[in-house]
C-alpha cells in the first residue's frame, strides 16, 4: 500500500484517525528520506492541535521501534526491568536504583542518555568516574549483565532512527510538548532496548519537561496505557521536581550522593524514597519485597557490592573508589546563607538547575564540555528551619562565580513563617 | 533585530500575533534559504489553527510584495484598475472584460496565469490565438499600455518570490485552505504588478476553490480589508460557480465565446453579468457608467475593437480573427441528450471541468500540454426547460470520446420538474 503524505497530513488536520499501514508507510519512508522533513513537520503540528488515540500512539510507537535496531535480551534469563526518567536537576535516581534492584538478583541492562540545559544525564555522571566505559557491543552488554547481573550504557546510535530524526525536528518546530509523541519517543526506546516490563519516573514542576500534575498524569497515563497495548508492563510514578532530587547537584557531586545513598548514609527520607521506587521494580520482575527488606540492603553492603561490580566490569579505575567520596576538587567555592530565620518553602529546581549550569556542571549546547567537580550542594531543602546567617548552600566550580549567580541562587528561594512539606512521589499510575 | 524561527512558530501556535518586524524577518530569511520549509511549513500548520489578524495579514502581504520585483505603472496616466478571480470552470470574463473596460479610456494592465486542473488560465485561453505573445519585459508592457490602453501578459517569475516558494509548500503540506495566506497570495501579486484599485471575483460552489458562500465571504471580506489597509481600493464579488460561467468550457471554444461576448452575440443575462462587473471598475477607476451605457460597447464594436488592437499588438496573427469564430477543429465529437423532460436544475461545474480536462482541454500536471481545440458546449443552461432527445451538451476532443465520459457528464446534470433559477452575482463587498 502507498499513500501520498499530503493526504495523510490533511486527515490529521481533519481530525482523522491513522491505520496502522498509514503509520508505518510515514514512519518507513521518512527514515528512507522519501517523506520530507517539511511534510513531517506539519504533520507534527497537526498532531498538536488534534492529538492521537492510544491506539494510534501504539502504532506508532512499533513502527519507531522497527525503524532500527532491536536488542535481543532473550538470553538473559529473567524478567528485564527498565527504568525511565523525563529528567530533573539532581536526579541521580538510576544510579542508586540499578544496583540496588540488581542486588536482589534481578537483571539490569540499562541503557541511558546524555544531560542537556540544566537537566543531568546518567552517562555524564557516570562519566564521572576514572575509566569507566559505556561503549559495548550488543554481546558484550548481554554478558556482562549474565555475569554481574547489571550493565548501564550508552544508547545506540543504532536504535530507534526514527526517534532520532523526529526529535531533531520537532526541537527546532515548536512540536516538542506533544504528549503522544513525547511518549512514543520514550516507549519505542525502552521497547527497542529490549526491556520486558518499564518503570516510568515522571517528574513534574518547575525544573521538570511537565509543569502541571495535570500534564504529567496525561503523560504518564498514556505511557501506561501504551505499555500495556503492547505487551510491556508499565508503571508510571510522578514525583516532584519543584526543588532538586536529593541535596546534590553536579557530575560528581551527584556521583558521591549516590555512593553515600548506597552505603546506607543518606537521609532516611531519601532512601526510603528510592526503597519505593525499587519495590515497584523488583514487583514488575515478579519479587514481593517489603520496604525494611529493600533498605536492608543499603546497610548490609549488597547494594553497594553490586556497584563496585558494575564499575569494574565496565572498566573503573580501582583507585576510584575513594575519590567518589572525596571533597570536590574545584577552585572556587561559595557559601549561600540565610538573610533572614523561617522555614525554606521554595527552593525552585529550574532556577538552580540553570545555575549548576554556569558553574559548569552542565551544556548549553550539545558540544560544550562539562566540568565534573562543578556543582551545587544544598544543605537544607524545602520544609528545612533556617536561621539568618546559617549555611543553606555551597557553589563549586573551576570559573570565578560572580556574585549574579548567588543572586540567582537567592532568586531561587523563598524563605517563609510557615513550614511546608513536600512529598518525593505524588501518584502512582499502574 | 533577529528572531529564532522556532520561538515564532511557538508564539502563533500559542495564539500570538506577529509584529510586522517578525513577519519582514520571517519572509526575507525564507526566500534567502536561512529560514528551512520544515519551519515554514510548521509555522503554515499552525496558522491554520490560530488564522492571521487583518493586520498581520497586511504585513505580511506586503513583506511578500517586497521579495520579489515590484512593477512601477505610475508612467501610465490615469488609474489602473487590476482584476483576479479565484478561478472556476468556463470562467473567460477577463478576455471579455479588459477590453470592455478598456475601450472607456481606463488602462488595463494586466498579468495573467496558467490552468491547472479542472479550472481554466486566462494564459492558455489566449494562446489559443495563432501568433499571440505574453512575454514582453516592463517596458513593452507599459509602452503597451500607453499605446493602445490595453496588454495582458504572463505573471512574471521575478514577482513576489515568496509567494512561489510558500505556494509550492503549501501545496504539499495540507496548507493550502488557509483565508489569511490565499488572501496575501492572490493580493501581493495585485500589488506588485502595479495596479492602483482591484476587483476581486471570488468564485463559489463545486467547481470553485471554496465551496460555501460563507468561506466565499470570508476570504472576500479579508481581501477587502487587506486591501483598504494597505491603500488599494478593492471591491469583491462572490460569483456562482456551481454550473460552468457560460456556454463554453475549452481554450478556443472560450475564446470564440468571448469574442461573440464582444461583438454583442451573447444572451443578454451573460452580458449583463460582465456589465456588471465593468461597472464597479471603471467605479474603481473613478469613472460612473450605466449598465446600458457599457452593453452599448458591446453593440457599437468599441470593446471588440479594444481587442483586436490589443491582439494585434501582442503579435496575434491578422488571419486569427476568422479563426476565433471558426468551428473547432476536432476528430471527434460527441452530443449529450436529455434523457428526459425537464428543467435543469444541475450542471455541476467540477465534474464538467474534470471532464473537459478529460478530453485534452486541461492539464492534469503542470507540465500536461494542452488541446486548444477539445472542450464542451453546453446548449442548455441550469434553468432552461429540455425535452427527452433534446441536445443538451456537445463533447469536443481529438481523442476517442469513451462512454464514460458522456456517463460522467450524466453524473453532473440533474434533470427536475421544479425550475430553477440561479444568479451569477451573489454578493458584492466593498
Amino acid at each position: 500500500m502507498t499513500y501520498r503524505m499530503v493526504d495523510l497530513i490533511q486527515k490529521k488536520r481533519d481530525s482523522g484517525e491513522f491505520s496502522q499501514a498509514e503509520i508505518d508507510w510515514m514512519i518507513e519512508n521518512y527514515v528512507k528520506g522519501i517523506v520530507p522533513d517539511y511534510q513531517m513537520s506539519a504533520l507534527a503540528m497537526a498532531i498538536y492541535f488534534k492529538g492521537m488515540t492510544t491506539v494510534e500512539t501504539a502504532y506508532l510507537t512499533m513502527a519507531m521501534v522497527h525503524s532500527g535496531k532491536e536488542f535481543d535480551l532473550t538470553d538473559i534469563s529473567g524478567i528485564k526491568v527498565d527504568k525511565h526518567s523525563t529528567g530533573g536537576v539532581g536526579d541521580k535516581v538510576t544510579l542508586i536504583l540499578a544496583p540496588l534492584v540488581a542486588s536482589f538478583g534481578v537483571p539490569v541492562a540499562k541503557m541511558s542518555g546524555r544531560g542537556l540545559g540544566h537537566t543531568g544525564g546518567t552517562l555524564d555522571k557516570l562519566e564521572s568516574i576514572p575509566g569507566f566505559k559505556f561503549e559495548k557491543t550488543e554481546k558484550e552488554f548481554i554478558d556482562q549483565v549474565k555475569e554481574t547481573g547489571i550493565a548501564i550504557i550508552g544508547q545506540s546510535d543504532e536504535l530507534v532512527k526514527a526517534d532520532k530524526l523526529l526529535y531533531a525536528l520537532r526541537d527546532v518546530t515548536a512540536t516538542v510538548d506533544i504528549i503522544p509523541l513525547i511518549a512514543s519517543s520514550v516507549m519505542s526506546k525502552k521497547i527497542a532496548a529490549g526491556s520486558d516490563a518499564i518503570l516510568l519516573d515522571v517528574t513534574v514542576g518547575d525544573g521538570a519537561f511537565m509543569k502541571s500534575v495535570e500534564d504529567a498524569r496525561l503523560l504518564a497515563q498514556t505511557m501506561v496505557d501504551l505499555g500495556k497495548s503492547i505487551g510491556r508492563e508499565t508503571v508510571a510514578v510522578i514525583t516532584n521536581m519543584s526543588q532538586p532530587l536529593g541535596f546534590a547537584i553536579g557530575n560528581r557531586n551527584e556521583m558521591t550522593e549516590a555512593v553515600h545513598t548506597l552505603q546506607g548514609k543518606a537521609p532516611k527520607e531519601f532512601q526510603e524514597f528510592i526503597a519505593e521506587l525499587a519495590q515497584i521494580m523488583l514487583q514488575l520482575a515478579g519479587l514481593e519485597k517489603s520496604i525494611p527488606e529493600i533498605l536492608e540492603h543499603f546497610t548490609n553492603g549488597l547494594a553497594y557490592g553490586k556497584f563496585v561490580e558494575m564499575v569494574k566490569a565496565q572498566g573503573g579505575d580501582p583507585t576510584a573508589f575513594d575519590y567518589l567520596t572525596a571533597p570536590l576538587q574545584v577552585k572556587y567555592q561559595v557559601e549561600i546563607k540565610a538573610d533572614k530565620s523561617g522555614f525554606i518553602s521554595e527552593e525552585k529546581a529550574l532556577g538552580i538547575g540553570l545555575l549548576a549550569m554556569k558553574l559548569g556542571a552542565g551544556r548549553a549546547t550539545k558540544t560544550d564540555d562539562i566540568d565534573f567537580e562543578a556543582g551545587v550542594t544544598l544543605t537544607k531543602k524545602v520544609g528545612d528551619k533556617v536561621s539568618a546567617g546559617e549555611v543553606i548552600a555551597q557553589l563549586y566550580s573551576n570559573r570565578e562565580i560572580p556574585d549574579e549567580l548567588v543572586t540567582e541562587f537567592n532568586d531561587s528561594l523563598v524563605i517563609s513563617d510557615q513550614q511546608v512539606h513536600q512529598k518525593e512521589i505524588l501518584e502512582i499510575i499502574r
